[in-house]
């Protein structure tokens, strides 16, 4: 089993390196271009035959604990089959 | 009209700091968890109206060119409306 985590920024907290690579492809010609956020994402293999109630839990509380600073950013966490 | 990319370190490529991620956890009493490879995401908003299909070979470019560095990583792209 797999889980996915995406930690991002809080929406609230401002981005520096997403406005720089942000005004870098605004200069490399990509108009389009209104704004970038990075994050970060893991992807946590599991080991097999584990519930997925209790995995969800323990990614969560490994999301919370080592993956993400909640007082700066959030998490989303994904279980795949 | 946003765009999300993953950059992941290509299957083939080591990813020291997956590993430590892995065996930090292991240390901190999630056994469960058989390995961790780490990536990047990207958000990125486009100006309305863009066309969907220009913008797809619009970010592909950007993540190509920009965002990935293809000879150790690849790469997608999810467009959401």
């Amino acid at each position: 089993m797999q889980a996915l985590v995406h930690v991002t920024l809080k929406k609230t907290v401002l981005d520096p390196q997403g406005r720089a690579i942000t005004a870098a492809l605004n200069n490399l010609g990509h108009a389009g271009v209104a704004g970038v956020r990075q994050g970060k994402f893991f992807e946590i293999e599991l080991a097999d035959g584990v519930d997925p109630a209790a995995a969800r839990d323990q990614v969560e509380r490994i999301a919370r604990e080592v993956l993400a600073n909640p007082v700066i950013e959030e998490f989303t966490v994904d279980l795949q089959p």
